[in-house]
């Protein structure tokens, strides 16, 4: 992989994904596409569906000729995308994707993404943070980024459409629940299909849904964890991207079990949402390929 | 901890596993007596469950009088245990624990557990190996361990009276199912409660039950993971005394999911068993203390 | 452990740490102090060195009776302490030490403190940040704490008489060097020793000095890692307190181990931070026991 | 990549690794010369050397033309390799590599290599083992594996030379050190350059030569590990190619250490025997490529 260099490169820098049934001339015909583009390789991975007969492709290519558009290397892209009945997309990574946070009133997560943020490590705009508590107003401010409070205690009110609106508002290419604990209504997970990104404080598929440190403490497990994961209409189901996990022993009681869980958690959801970021992932059948 | 002092003395070395409810005064009264033995304090490990308010309590001692014999260290001690409510028992290091191992058709911690016996670090016997795979025999006779086999195809047979007289014949302390794919019966579970460790090739309660690769590589998770437990009754739901995991990713076929957990099965199962064979265990509601 | 508890009671909360020659009837004496003091062990902890027959001990205590003083109980035990030869100390957990962090131009490791600090993961007071780098001052203030720049690039300036002047202005208890890339003078080591507790960007003693990251792409180490440990004039020497590694490959550049070693470096110090605040930590031999 | 599908399909599998300087074209001309050989691409990795804009690649191929030699292919490649100057092999899966394997007096790495090749874990043979313990023959006899005694302790006799009559006797193509604690004379490191596999009981850099648990107890560390490399001239300082910790604490003795050390020992060498049985690993610069 050239990921030094593809910061360096004053060239347009493209992500190429691919998705297709498993077909022999495939590697060759898009790796001829690109030389003849003309686009150089700066890290390519392959992948296939074994059980599906199904080939998935990552390039990160350096767009050689200034004078053509990501538009122009699309439509020449068409032909061959139709000949191996690709799912296919070009996307230009000089146009920053728009992550919109949610919280509710654990800043852990919120404040180590913001910061990651600020540090440059994720490359990404961040138009706004939503919470249902207001406290989080606190550390939107101190990164300038836009807050709103929506209240769940209002009774005539209804909270998910105000979010469904702020999210439509800002635009958002995906939006990341740091912590949010509140259940995304079904025609919500739908609409935003692939595009929200979850943190659960447990090693999935163990200990889903609400206080899952409780149930780990109960059942006396020797290891917690975090996993990030795409929202679905079922909770805690989508597909998994990433996960972390970190000993414990009898003598951890809930809380220290939740402050160490903290860092799982911080971990995998910046992970998650740095791969989401760079066009990393692909999505077939609840799982997800990262080409990490 | 004195662990090397241990290994060297020459002294009698008992374990204290003390198991009673929380009160002050305990830990003065235990040390005055172990004081007054007379005997050294080689490793003191305490624990309290806060829910239960239930303290328990290991110590390792070196008994400092030649003539005086464990039984009367126990009748000594009696009037303690009474005074403060405690289950308790002392055990001799120097009596070697009777661990009968069990086998079906897949020899990895078979192996690793024979080989560490014979390198000497799991202090115990191995009176003999027991499996419904004849080619486990030959393993047994590396390590000159009787074997047993168990034809589980034989219509009239029933193999697991045969399994239980075995278990008494042997006189097992502990019975160690190395990835022994049988279901105990109820009845078994119960008389030998507390006495069969098993190792799960999964991190529980995940993917409890039958092919937990099959299910992990189904569900997508980026770890995988094994779990060493007490069996009772309720198939994998027996108090959980280690668990390990290591990282996969997609590209990991349901093969290499199975060769690779094989590194944490090993290392999960010796290490509970190694806890169980030096009396670090205490079982209180479902869950372990373990003084590692 | 009684951790839940120790946050939970009213009454006084001490923490008593013995270091001294190991001797029978230290344990039954010691314990037998604290019952009539009156307290209750909230937790307890024991090592003994075998090659010094050093014995160490620490017990978290909660003084029962509201009438004494932490100075009477001090004034009780000295003859004990006289007795068996003791080093020893006794805190009380509601004086809270005073941490002042220092910092150069990396943010990471001081934010990730302070927040932790707001969220009171640390028990502490931070009077104040100091640093060779003015942007560090938007930090300080997002936490209100107070911010000193300190300019090494000035000729006639001796900087760090400055920073001794505020370390004893501040009262610090203890210093943590948050990524401060200023090797200390042997005088303020010396003046400081014990008290302050550098982060590392390595898996000491591998790669210790200067660009660390820089060496081990050089190596081709397949882990790389951070170490928290005490700081003495002997650079990157000090005893060890906390460590942590990851796993990287040939993929990774210099800046993708930059990037993913900042993990390690927050969660090694953050968490021996936390070891020297609950006066976890014992050192010896330039060695460390933490009672974790 | 199509591990699965590579184990099963009944044509020839190869394996072609390449490693030229960085120049565009590469990946299209290599993967229409595997398209057209004809055969289909298995599993394909990259990468590339930042600095010396050096590229690296392997794939897993299987020849669909059963008339095809593998020298058939190979001289068909031969233009390709000198048209873009590439230092490149083409091997044939079905030639199983002979692994010679060398071991002292401890056995645990030495058994678990050879249950892990009976189980089918590792694709190759074994000729012989070789041992300056004579107890190493009851392991060598279980596998049924000639074993040849060499005898340092003989004044007169030069046990290194009847080391290497050995290797070209079995014409070994890779001698695995597994846990052989003795140094090999320069002139058959170079004679065998790339060929010796070392598992070293440290993480290296740290703690090379001899007594690493030692120096470990002594320093204090928080982790220790294990390094896996090939050896060169240079006492432990050849190529990296896995490596592997695990924690300690202060409680942990040197026997301890050693005991808990075997499982990084055992898994690091596994690993890393796999890598260059399967072709998996590149040297460059004294750093490796592993394409795992």
């Amino acid at each position: 992989m050239l990921k030094k260099a593809f910061e360096e490169v004053m060239n347009r820098k493209l992500v190429l994904s691919i998705n297709c049934p498993d077909q022999t001339g495939l590697v060759s015909s898009v790796s001829e596409f690109i030389y003849k583009a003309p686009a150089t390789i700066v890290e390519a991975s392959h992948h296939t569906d074994l059980e599906e007969r199904r080939f998935f492709m990552r390039h990160e290519i350096e767009l050689l000729d200034q004078n053509k558009s990501v538009a122009d290397v699309r439509s020449e892209f068409q032909s061959l995308a139709d000949k191996f009945d690709m799912e296919w997309k070009l996307t230009d990574r000089s146009e920053k994707k728009k992550l919109v946070l949610l919280a509710t009133s654990q800043s852990h997560c919120l404040v180590d993404i913001l910061h990651r943020w600020k540090q440059g490590e994720l490359d990404c705009d961040i138009p706004c943070i939503i919470a249902n508590h207001p406290e989080m107003q606190e550390y939107a401010d101190w990164f300038n980024v836009p807050f709103h409070f929506i209240d769940f205690k209002q009774a005539d009110a209804d909270p998910f459409a105000e979010i469904d609106q702020l999210i439509e508002k800002y635009q958002a290419d995906v939006v990341g629940l740091a912590r949010f604990m509140r259940i995304f209504p079904g025609h919500l997970c739908a609409k935003y299909a692939g595009k929200i990104i979850n943190i659960h404080h447990s090693f999935l598929p163990s200990f889903a849904g609400a206080k899952p440190y409780h149930k780990a403490y109960q059942k006396g497990v020797k290891l917690i964890g975090a996993t990030c994961h795409y929202v679905t209409e079922d909770l805690d189901e989508g597909p998994i991207i990433e996960q972390d996990v970190l000993r414990i022993n009898h003598s951890d009681t809930i809380g220290d079990m939740i402050r160490k869980g903290k860092e799982c958690e911080k971990a995998a959801f910046a992970r998650g949402l740095r791969y989401h970021l760079e066009d990393r992932i692909a999505v077939f059948n609840n799982k997800t390929i990262v080409f990490s």
